[in-house]
């Protein structure tokens, strides 16, 4: 399998698009903006996915579902919710389709028009919490932690594969508390869970922090995230959590009977992830031969390669083998014996070097003599003779050691990339030679905020909760500033 | 918790109905058709993905994912296919709303009109195999063994929790192989997972049968089923498996060079199970009490419930059952302790027998001095008291005895409601006063098998692939008949 992949430093963005679709993870549709994600893509995302149900239930949430539906009302219940969300959707005006009676083909039925159209979920907030009216009567139906693991739709213009599709999945978790505590604890909570799953299980280290009022989302009073910072210096939110206040309790009439007995809305949060996690993992640790994974994803962690000629010397390879690889599933490592005939042995090592497997192991007529396997690691390309005898002890210390490589090297880049700047001279050249995040003081208004994206494109991710009080000038408008905030471009 | 639940006796339809909503299964949504499915409902329908989920990967599936939406033209490639499934979906014709200048709130923008309507999909055959057509060139492509995990919607008009609603949760399989003997082999093998499954898992014993030309699904060559009766009478297919032959390959033009080199079309199957099998599993087991679990799919397999007055004795209580929770644990028992002091044990022993909570386990100030549980089970609703000696291993034995239990009553139940008829006036009497399944000779044409449907309600629910060939005359037309069918009402 030749690679043919671009380099990242030719064109970081046809990179990423040639790999999602060389790696196998994903392909465009025939549907504008919808993706196709397939098995080995789909099979990372399970991985994911299973780590962070079983997160949430640790946390005490659980899981349940919701329809796919919104009455279009629903939407503009909530002032800013409409504001945020009701511009690109999808709507749903129609429930059937007939026969052209002029032979056209199918057609739209006319007489089939819904009295009010539906739209397809860009979130769930609205018809949650149209729910949860009907759960909580008292402080004792409370808290309600629940968990949706679904498909959402955003009409998206331009879009990207992981990164902006029309349809994604994703969880999203929505609670309801009794006391405003209680939620912004829940908020905090699930970002801190956001934060532990991407750098201990992704490997992406992450910023926590709080977004700015511009930067919030549609209905919440504060939004907590995690951001993270790709290889091409630009930032990706990688997940939030949002405080809701009593937004939609107000707007669907969610009281509770408070322990006074007095009659009081009820306080929410919502919190999620996305496919978009994908793209995250991809552009934190792949390089120019391809995907790298971090063992704790990897569909498959070690392959093993025969090389032989003749059914005879494989069928003697591939029974010294597979002790080894009993022994491996026995320990939980997923392996897998690639003893196709059809294709060589070069061309396998591409694949599974593009495929980012971690551990590749060969085997030949020599190593079969010397008791060895050739081992070559996926993240730092090296290779080296091992001796069987405890072979697999090794194999899953250097998995863990490259769980730990992977993510120190993430580290070492993005701690690298956070610089402090003090003037917008400064602030500009950086960023464009530079990149990654910039710490700077800023004004804490929208119009400042606005005016540094529309000249450089860079906006603020966060304001990082660890940091520091410090007196400061705004780098733009040099108006006084009481600590310093993060701006990068971002995706 | 009073339980207020209709007998079946009384109205069985009633019965179900407020069983689902009553044990916290699932409700209805503001949105017509489409359902809330509640944590304590959804956590059973996890448990059966998980299994399934198993199985299809042991069975060498994996899982992918594909476009929510289907082009509207693409419903008419497969001429069959759009007969079945264009007539009553949910149409996506517009993908913006904006603020009415005229203050009307949000509106559909007319500006944002889609060239092609888009479908909500109704089953993903078309959209899949479209995807197809670009993986495979050769037959060093085949097998695509591919499973989905998706929400799916067909806008039906009379909808029931779980049984029918418009939106639904299910699993579609599609697979694209090299000959047709390999096509038909993998649709029967489905057919036994989900058999194996059904009685093995749920407890739910099955008839595996084809489906007669009319009652096939749109676009396929064969339909394999597995039927269930519940308890009044009624038929409910619980899974189906389809050979497709070439028609999606042909309608999508999905070729691939033989191993002879020549370009033929690829064979398919798709299969499915979906949320309805909870309808099934509910209507099963069930009894005037509430819900039957098989243990097997219970979220909360042993739930103790503490009998004492004041702190005191409960921390005595809390303390003596410790460590058979964590035995109970060990040996993977989903087990809780309902300490709350917000609900009398009365209200909680009601409360779980309607949740169909397995093993019920009451624990007292006499039981604490006698060293005894008194252990209740759902399913015989038989007490006794236990020795707390060793009990982790009884209640082992117990949950296995329930599960074979509950399975062995089911196939008791169904068996005896299989009865040979040969006369259309016995046919129509037993249809009415006893119900179940009714073999009877049929002539093999459409017209009868509508006749029958239209005088009588029943449908041929399938021919038994274990029918044997015996010579007969159709109950109705008293043409010949070279095997006996099974008909039955259905849901
Ligand atoms: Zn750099
Ligand atoms: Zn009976």
């Amino acid at each position: 399998m030749a690679k043919n992949l671009t380099s990242r430093e030719e064109d970081y963005s046809k990179w990423y698009n040639e790999l999602v679709v060389k790696a196998d993870l994903a392909e465009n549709s025939a549907v504008r903006g919808c993706m196709v994600i397939k098995p080995y893509g789909y099979a990372i995302w399970e991985k994911m996915q299973a780590e962070l149900d079983r997160m949430f239930k640790e946390t005490g949430h659980q899981n349940a579902y919701f329809p796919l539906f919104i009455p279009k009302s629903f939407l503009s219940k909530e002032a800013d919710h409409v504001e945020g969300f009701a511009k690109e959707c999808a709507v749903v005006t129609h429930y059937r389709l007939k026969n052209d009676e002029n032979g056209g083909g199918v057609v739209v039925d006319p007489d089939a028009k819904l009295e009010e159209e539906l739209i397809v979920r860009p979130t769930s907030e609205t018809i949650i919490w149209d729910t949860y009216r009907k759960w909580v009567q008292s402080y004792r139906d409370l808290p309600i932690l629940v968990n949706q693991w679904a498909n959402v739709v955003r009409w998206e213009m331009r879009t990207r594969l992981f990164l902006r599709t029309a349809e994604f999945l994703w969880q999203e978790g929505h609670t309801a508390h009794e006391t405003k505590e209680e939620a912004v604890k829940e908020a905090e909570q699930m970002m801190n869970v956001y934060a532990d799953f991407a750098e201990n299980f992704m490997g992406v280290p992450v910023i926590k922090g709080t977004k700015t009022d511009s930067e919030r989302f549609a209905g919440a009073l504060e939004t907590y995230c995690i951001e993270a910072l790709m290889q091409d210096g630009k930032a990706l939110q990688a997940g939030t959590s949002h405080f809701l206040g009593q937004n939609f309790a107000k707007a669907f009439d969610v009281k509770f009977a408070t322990r006074q007995g007095k009659q009081e809305h009820v306080w929410a949060t919502s919190w999620g992830v996305s496919t978009r996690l994908m793209g995250a993992l991809i552009m934190t640790h792949s390089d120019d031969n391809g995907l790298v994974l971090p063992p704790k994803l990897a569909p498959i962690q070690v392959v093993i390669v025969p090389i032989y000629k003749g059914q005879e010397q494989l069928d003697a390879i591939s029974q010294r083998v597979e002790p080894f690889i009993k022994e491996m599933r026995a320990k939980g490592i997923s392996v897998k014996f690639d003893d196709r005939d059809t294709q060589k042995p070069g061309w396998k090592f591409n694949e599974y070097e593009l495929k980012g497997v971690p551990l590749r192991l060969a085997i030949g007529m020599r190593d079969m003599e010397n008791n060895t396997f050739e081992v070559a690691r996926r993240d730092t390309l090296t290779k080296e003779s091992v001796s069987m005898d405890g072979i697999v002890d090794r194999l899953e210390e250097l998995l863990n050691q490259m769980q730990e490589n992977i993510y120190q090297k993430a580290l070492d880049y993005r701690d690298a990339h956070i610089t402090e700047v003090d003037t917008f001279e400064e602030f500009k050249t950086l960023l464009e030679t530079k990149g990654g995040f910039l710490s700077a003081h800023w004004d804490g208004t929208e119009e400042t905020e606005a005016k540094i994206k529309e000249l450089t494109k860079a906006s603020i991710r966060c304001i990082a909760l660890d940091a520091k009080e410090e007196n400061g000038s705004c780098i733009y408008s040099g108006k006084p500033s009481k600590r310093r905030v993060l701006f990068a471009k971002a995706y």
